[in-house]
């Protein structure tokens, strides 16, 4: 038993939803060895069953056919593939039902491999030269159809507003209306000239997910052309493609969420914050956009909160990463968000922006509003 | 009207539940909406919503509060972009309530663009020296755990015994126990010596999911020893890799659904034969593993056959993949789904060889009652 304590282990937590008759601590097993072996426990030699078969460590009661299950597997099955991880912790099981991914127990030397933000809050803030106590301003570059000049325009409009980050739709990848190239130069150079002007520190985050002969091609081209972060989709290119992008090219990481809404299953899939929260932070991405409550999308308050937490809590060596809540935050409102989620926060604006007239100056107000409050 | 029928547009179908009082047409235009510009309608010029938002064709009521509606999108937004179709058709909306992604038909350009199958069935029944009007038999190579030399011995007993296809166990990846180069090695050369000894035609296709810098050198290495496929589990690092894998090093593609339960929510999701039976095939795979009804998973047998439907059918020039059902195969009633699913099928039997004492004459058995049953 002592031995087995020295083993760190990754340890994750399954709210499991019984079917008439079904046995929960069959279903706990059936996962430990459905993700390891994928053989019934006859069929496997004691060696493999004690090294590779997931461990049933707990199995609770919760009330109304829901139990709380905690399963650890030997986290060299991991090594340092994302996609591994993924597909050790709900691969398979994503095909059964009434399993639900809600918690997991990181083990140090995993989390020292995968290694996360390699910016994190501090290394964005020093990147957005905001030293003040005040949460970040996050623009959206939109919509898909425009060209790059026109795209360009708009971000020369955000930034002058001293908006810190105006990022890509994530629609916008490559079509003929603003090819990539195109598209970066423009609206980097126009972020350029409007803090040549304003005496600003705005950045461009174009949206590099693509094809995966193109994404690393565009990250690099976008930082020879002066951006010092990208957006990407990682349930659409993999997860492994946040720290590859990273590295390759040394730039800051926002993730986009799309698809996954796909797992947000309350009984069957994977918690909207170990998702977004611990599984996208330890990934590499620096900032993380979420759906926000009461926008147009269905997260309720609490999961915003555990987003929240899971982005910047300790976890080991793992720098913490910005919550960037978004999809449909009304501007007005933000001093009501930073009291709600303090000033570690990058408050992503997109369409209650572009609903005023002039842009710069919608966004310059917004600063000033999000200033005051941040002192007050 | 004319001039638009002429445009060929992707169109999609989605299902959706309505909750009380939702507008139907609302959340239609919603989707139009979402999956395009991101913006409200009033803030789109009248040029980017006739080139760009989405267009609601119709929207019929299902009864029990579920509609059906078919929103079509402008091709050229997608370009050849996998991971930007599967943002376009399912992104954003993922994180919305009630909406099903039912159905795609393909504009012709698009699927020329994306090119589906390199092998396809027939390049799959060429490569595995199978003429014959009978399915194709594709083991299991398992478990994680063991050492490169025994999975070795086991690729050599179920080669000995004519299965065709050996293929890794999806979690074998590059750990300890059995690194991806010597297992590669050692298992291709102990199929290659059991073709010796049989006069067989065996192929051992190895699972090269990882990480992204690694994928392609892992599949080229594979390539070298001499394997003609390789497993890849595209949701775990992007629709986009199977092709690119294809391209990059001249493999056959057998896709694994780890992950794709997520999606497979009745009321909001995508459909599993338009997950699997179609964006695994557009995006190239040669053969499509799912589980079978009445395995360890969750599938219905109507879904099962609407998979295989869907993999085989005509689409224009895309090639049609082979269905490969699995998770769970009794190889002692193959005859029995040899006559609901056909011949142009690969079983995949796993857990119930390895049930059996001798794997070389478990297999043979298999392979003749197969090659009985498909005669008959």
């Amino acid at each position: 038993m002592s031995a087995d304590r020295a083993v760190e282990r990754l340890r994750v937590t399954y709210r499991l939803t019984c079917a008439d008759g079904e046995d929960p601590v069959a279903k706990a097993q059936d996962i430990a060895y459905e993700q390891t072996v994928e053989l019934p426990a006859g069929h496997v030699s004691p060696d493999v069953a004690a090294r590779i078969v997931g461990r049933v460590e707990t199995v609770e009661p919760l009330g109304d056919s829901c139990w709380r299950t905690v399963v650890s597997f030997d986290e060299g099955i991991v090594g340092d593939d994302l996609a591994q991880l993924l597909n050790l912790v709900f691969g398979n099981i994503s095909m059964k039902a009434g399993i639900l991914l809600a918690e997991i127990d990181w083990p140090k030397p995993l989390l020292g491999r995968l290694g996360g933000p390699r910016f994190g809050i501090e290394g964005l803030r020093w990147m957005a030269g905001v030293r003040e106590r005040r949460p970040l301003l996050c623009g959206a570059l939109k919509p898909l159809g425009l060209s790059a000049d026109r795209l360009a325009q708009i971000c020369h409009e955000l930034a002058r507003g001293g908006i810190d980050i105006v990022k890509d739709d994530h629609s916008l990848v490559d079509q003929g209306a603003a090819p990539f190239r195109e598209r970066v130069e423009r609206c980097q150079d126009a972020v350029t000239r409007a803090n040549r002007e304003t005496g600003g520190n705005s950045h461009y985050f174009p949206n590099v997910t693509g094809p995966v002969s193109a994404m690393c091609e565009r990250a690099e081209l976008a930082r020879r052309a002066g951006c010092r972060g990208v957006l990407v989709s990682p349930l659409l290119v993999g997860l492994d493609a946040v720290g590859a992008l990273a590295d390759a090219c040394n730039v800051a990481i926002m993730a986009h969420p799309s698809l996954a809404g796909g797992f947000f299953n309350e009984r069957h899939g994977i918690a909207p914050e170990v998702l977004l929260g611990e599984l996208f932070r330890v990934a590499g991405s620096d900032a993380v956009i979420y759906p926000n409550v009461g926008g147009r999308f269905t997260l309720s308050a609490a999961t915003c909160d555990a987003i929240n937490a899971r982005l910047r809590g300790p976890l080991d060596t793992v720098k913490p990463a910005f919550p960037v809540p978004g999809g449909g935050i009304d501007a007005a409102r933000v001093p009501e968000w930073i009291d709600r989620y303090g000033v570690d926060t990058i408050f992503l604006i997109g369409g209650s922006l572009y609903a005023q007239r002039d842009l710069t100056d919608a966004a310059r107000r917004l600063l000033q509003a999000v200033r005051r409050h941040s002192d007050g």
